[in-house]
């Protein structure tokens, strides 16, 4: 009997609306090039230290339930925030990790995931190299944050950015209805610790039908109370409501985050814990004091990156085609490496799967270029605008049962 | 030349998916029944005291219009929040906005809105009888709080409760993908200061594929700190991931409000501002200390009465629908009454209109029945999950333009 040639996939890090759809791409691809089994690590590595996995053809039986799967968000099997250690200050971990893969016949190990996650996939085939063993490791990138370096764009990107300009235009005409004889304040707070990707896509709403924030601010420019505060200031001389995007990550000129500057005393409840308070509704507070009027805080906070329901079909799409390349890369002997989105062109758009050395990206950081952020850093440019604007265009209907978006979940009665 | 017979649409209140779409019901309606010209106050009556109004066929020029004004959230025409004097404090602001019917040849007046709007119906219905003039005044239900009296639900409702059941399976399964090895309680806040509907719709989460959220407080029942506590750690000895819902408007036995609970010190910032928190992020703060877990607070903000990219199909209908009826009353000769919707059966679900003297609707609160909550009033019962779910079924799909929805927007330059 020949030796089988099993594939293993795990997802990590945090949701995102299309991470199921690489998944997807991986098991399809994976089927099709003739692997015995594909399993599904259960919470990624940590997970599958605990030998926590499932045969993933005892959890998709028909086409429907691919379809099913593209439009369910976050880790399909189980996320983890989990950080290999260096292979020399732990040894005994890898070898219980290879162990469990040959157990299991596992010739290629796919790693769905940002940053942590291919630092995840370059420790383990350095391992393998190392240690001379055969297993092929690839990663797939995915990430709301579209922070990881190399790649045009991460998948779970344009989903997000879809959803945060749909919900801003809304936003904005919620505003714009509410303000007659007198003046609103909104601040939006968006994702993002150090990059600006996200935040920047609210100017998406910027369209035809819609005027758009009226300021955008971004973790990567240093945030001046003062300056912003002015801004504010000659904007509500000109308009009733004022809508305003905010990185979650803005900082001051001197590192501090500015959803600090609101719980920096030892104030404490009533029950004697301290308050922590978001950047938008520390910057509501404040500016409700200083301009005189209605100020509220909007923060979008998980909703924008499980919000499946408004995913971008460029983005499943394109999810589902790095998971399909990643099987191919292994296939034909490629390992340590991670997929990447390469854009042929802008318009039309046309984009195509690369891949680099996994040494090359992880732990890197791709932050919003100074030039794609206006001078005095409160807009993004056209040029920023144009980039995004491919990666949310179309739908995948949402598989509505009852009213609701229907998921596909795991079956843990039948995992084998 | 015969006498013109006008008749004017004015929207008020706190704005909804689906308040659009009435307007469009009393647009259509109008003009089918041959009134001369439809008038639109902008920014409900208090705009209409400073004669602003447009003609509504500057704006609405074909059925693809009217299919976008369909699916434009909040107040097109703008909203107010005004509250007419008593007729007998102040006839002055009566001789004015009767000055300014009589001048646009209004026939009908109608007025989309809550409790506060139909308290305006009254009021100048009253007026029209005390001083023997001519016009009809209908008003038309519109609250996503669901708390109007004498109409089974109300416009709006509907599709505010299916972003939130959609919204809570995704928050849901964002936070099963990050629990293993590890504790993490959600709590979501969603709107309605006294009545609890919108809260209560969370419970629609729970489907084959979903166990919906752990636990559901309305503000209709004291909060007890201690017994909620209790239930939260007793659940943390069950799962992993502890989904709570909560009312904004949850009080404790004295009175006070959750929300009030972290405020209540003279504390303030750096910029000498007291801050304020929401009750999602107060609980969150105070379950992080006793619990020691992770928590986070999702608030679902004005996302939940905008998002009509979400909208619910049988929302949007019936929103249209008694935008006609009010048109089809006037018409007839009613005044002073309201619209409602009459649920003729469950299954199939059958709804038609009604109408109601509106001094017994106006100012009146409609509060979720205690036996549709359950004993320990940690949830809400099936009786109430069968009320709502008929409300969500179905939807129009945005008309997406770029990768974003599309909306209708004022030509404020061509508005008469």
């Amino acid at each position: 009997m020949a030796k089988k040639r099993n594939i293993i996939v795990g997802q990590s890090g945090g949701p995102t609306s299309v991470i199921n759809s690489s998944l997807a791409g991986v098991y399809k691809n994976a089927i099709e090039r003739g692997f015995d089994k594909v399993y599904g690590m259960l919470h990624g590595v940590q997970g599958l230290l605990d030998e926590q996995y499932v045969d993933l053809s005892t959890q998709i039986h028909s086409e429907l339930d691919i379809e099913l799967l593209k439009r369910t968000p976050s880790a399909f099997l189980g996320s983890c925030r989990y950080k290999l250690p260096e292979i020399h200050e732990d040894r005994d971990i890898y070898e219980k990790l290879f162990g469990i893969l040959n157990k299991l016949s596992i010739d290629t190990f796919i790693y769905i995931g940002g940053n942590d996650s291919m630092d995840t996939i370059k420790k383990l085939s350095d391992y393998a190299i190392l240690t001379g063993q055969k297993q092929k490791f690839i990663g797939v990138p995915k990430t709301i944050d579209n922070d990881l370096a190399l790649t045009d764009h991460t998948p779970g990107f344009g989903s997000a950015a879809k959803y945060i300009g749909a919900s801003t235009k809304e936003v904005i005409r919620d505003a714009e209805g509410l303000t007659y004889k007198k003046k609103m304040i909104t601040i939006m707070e968006i994702m993002g610790r150090n990059a600006g990707w996200l935040t920047g896509a609210a100017a998406l709403a910027k369209t035809e039908d819609c005027e758009g924030p009226d300021l955008i601010y971004l973790p990567e420019i240093p945030f001046d109370v003062e300056k912003f505060l002015a801004k504010v200031k000659d904007l509500l001389t000109k308009k009733d409501s004022v809508v305003i995007a905010v990185s979650e990550g803005i900082k001051l000129a001197d590192g501090r985050y500015v959803c600090e500057l609101g719980s920096s005393s030892d104030y404490v409840d009533n029950f004697g814990h301290k308050q922590l308070q978001g950047t938008a509704a520390y910057l509501a507070n404040f500016l409700a004091g200083e301009c005189g009027c209605k100020t509220r805080a909007v923060e979008f906070s998980t909703l924008q990156r499980s919000a499946s329901h408004m995913a971008s079909r460029t983005d499943i799409d394109e999810a589902f085609m790095v998971g399909g390349a990643a099987v191919k890369a292994a296939d034909e002997g490629d390992t340590g490496k991670m997929v990447v989105i390469d854009r042929v062109s802008d318009d039309p758009y046309m984009a195509k799967t690369g891949i680099y050395d996994v040494h090359r990206i992880a732990n890197e950081e791709k932050l919003v270029p100074r030039n794609w952020m206006t001078r005095d850093g409160s807009y993004v440019t056209e040029d920023f605008i144009d980039y995004i604007k491919p990666l949310i265009q179309g739908d995948y209907q949402p598989i509505m049962v009852n009213g609701l978006p229907r998921h596909l979940v795991l079956n843990m009665k039948k995992k084998r």
